[in-house]
């Protein structure tokens, strides 16, 4: 971690946070600019930057099933956006690994416009990524 | 399942797909009308609605690390979205668990508007949902 991550200095108490849920291992806060009422940020309280290195962080499947389904119980939601971003061109802005679960009211909470095209070359792009996996 | 999950259909082989990973549970594949080079879809191979139905599923999580680094390492990616719909109103068009894993190369293959603001009642909201947690 960096001493710097507001993330751990939240999972520490050094900052402060609205808490939703907190385990051994995982924590989850209010997001302090809404989407929407509820939305929350899931974490691994271990410091780790992005998805990439979260291999053996399976854990963090169950509250974020769990959290779901409590924001959209609690307020009586539409719809659930789970959301994690890596790299900034992606959107990260905080470099240390969270999920986005955004409760949807309405369906304008999100404007997400999607550049779509047809599947090219399918053949050839799912034998490159085979090769890595 | 229903009869008429597309998704179903594909994880059986009776709608074709360009498999990008496989194992005993998970079945990953490229996305029809992808966003960018890569964009994979993963599901577990059994029918699940969506998110809230999900908790025994966490042997998703691997699957989504490493189709996440196989998407980036395959072709250079800058980043990755990783996201996933529950409920029409929150964007869900196949009503089958998914996780979109998406390459982003230059930042604009996702417009996602967030429509933010500073979070009011946080107390109040946290206390709520932690009733249901």
């Amino acid at each position: 971690m960096g001493d710097d991550c507001i993330f751990c200095k939240i999972v520490d108490g050094e900052v402060p946070s609205h808490k939703v849920y907190e385990d051994e291992k995982v924590y989850a806060f209010l997001d302090t600019n809404p989407v929407s009422k509820g939305h929350t940020l899931v974490i691994p309280k271990e410091h780790t930057d992005d998805i990439h290195d979260a291999e053996e962080m399976e854990y963090m499947w169950k509250p974020l099933v769990k959290v779901s389904d409590a924001v959209e119980e609690a307020f009586g939601a539409e719809g659930i956006n789970i959301a994690q971003n890596n790299g900034s061109k992606a959107g990260q802005e905080v470099f240390h690994l969270h999920f986005h679960i955004t409760p949807i009211y309405n369906g304008n909470e999100l404007n997400i416009t999607y550049n779509r095209s047809d599947l090219k070359e399918g053949e050839q792009v799912a034998e490159k990524l085979n090769k890595h996996l």
